[in-house]
């Protein structure tokens, strides 16, 4: 991944992060998608759109595959980008000011780049492959706090119903080991916060690949490690759940 | 409460702010205090004492109750200011940036204005009694949304080891009513969330005066409702459990 298309990547990504904080928050429209809770608004295809557009210039060879709208499969041949135009659609919706866009780019099936942009708090995080991660423009580490001394971020999969029990069950078995809990509602801010040493341990029991293709490398590259809750490899082709720590 | 003295109060949070964004995270002083999860650092303490000698000169006749060091008791006559230096001390610690300050002003047992800084996102949550809520100098209300498509704030009431396993099966209970559950580990940033109509609900089993004496009256003058769990009146004197909502 060359450096100077990671800062066209940023900049376009920063861009797009001016439609979230400008949107018109007195008429939003909103859709609902499958699954309880779970939104597409104007903006989310605003942003898209504008990714799509912009990515096509900066990495004319990769194929896009958006949350919303899926047009391609994802197969391990070839450079792909798996894009989330605002993770934590419900968060934009209420206002919440806990959302980001998230841009993870997989080449031959091995994560080789991502970026993670919170317009609220102005933090742009990203990682190339092998070069380390950064949050605007600074390397961060992973914490090396014991669990004792962590804080454990979790989601609680609303989509599924089926696993929303378990979820609690696991934040309450983290909660007693650790010193606290946070749940922010969006995966790409959470697996940023593993990786810039904010907190300690992250899981959700089944998220999607525009979730976490850019975070998982981030967190990778900041010295954490990332894989399901059973301890196997991510997927890119489909759904998985997700364990994001420190060492 | 005076107008200016409102604008003199924030003008001195806002500074205290700074104190905050400043902080050197390399070195920071941190002790234990009673209860899990309960910490007190260097900056809590600064930020306590410039709010002390501020305040004092802003509002000369009132009594100081701060979190770290109490040097009062409250009473139901005369002016108090009971204040929180960092509300998220944990957070802060972190750097997770969801942390704020609190100043509420009680005058013989009344209400009588709340400020709530948050310098992370520079949030100017205020109210004066009787004259609305403001963040950043906007007319701020609660949410008209139903529960079933709200968002449901928790607090963990992580000091207290005995409301730990209720306070999670009371977020899994609201948690199956609405759309999802947050968890930002400051109980004064959340009741300014339901004050600005970002979420619905928020309940803690346990926080002390200086979490919501601000916090409470910026939800009421939004025109929502703050009561303890069982529906009784916050107390000021002691700790007790807060639930807060819209209509």
């Amino acid at each position: 991944m060359d450096k100077n298309k990671m800062l066209e990547i940023q900049s376009l990504v920063r861009d797009c992060g001016q439609i979230m904080l400008n949107a018109n928050r007195e008429s939003i429209l909103i859709d609902s998608k499958a699954g309880s809770a779970n939104f597409v608004t104007e903006y989310d295809k605003k942003v898209q759109d504008a990714l799509k557009k912009g990515l096509k210039q900066i990495l004319p060879e990769a194929v896009f595959l958006g949350e919303e709208g899926i047009e391609n499969t994802f197969s391990n041949k070839g450079m792909y980008l798996i894009v989330d135009p605002i993770d934590g659609t419900t968060n934009f919706i209420k206002d919440y000011h806990t959302s980001c866009i998230s841009v993870g780019i997989i080449n031959d099936g091995i994560k080789a780049a991502g970026v993670v942009y919170n317009p609220y708090l102005n933090e742009m995080y990203y990682a190339i492959k092998g070069e380390g991660a950064y949050l605007n423009d600074k390397r961060i580490h992973v914490s090396d706090e014991p669990l004792s001394n962590g804080i454990v971020l979790f989601g609680t999969s609303p989509y599924y119903e089926e696993l929303n029990e378990k979820s609690f069950e696991m934040a309450f078995d983290y909660f007693k080991k650790a010193l606290d809990i946070r749940r922010s509602g969006s995966a790409a801010i959470d697996l940023c916060s593993i990786a810039a040493g904010r907190a300690e341990v992250y899981f959700e029991l089944r998220l999607s690949p525009w979730d976490y293709a850019a975070g998982s490398l981030i967190v990778e590259e900041a010295g954490g490690i990332v894989t399901t809750v059973e301890g196997g490899e991510l997927c890119f082709d489909k759904t998985c759940s997700v364990l994001a720590r420190n060492k």
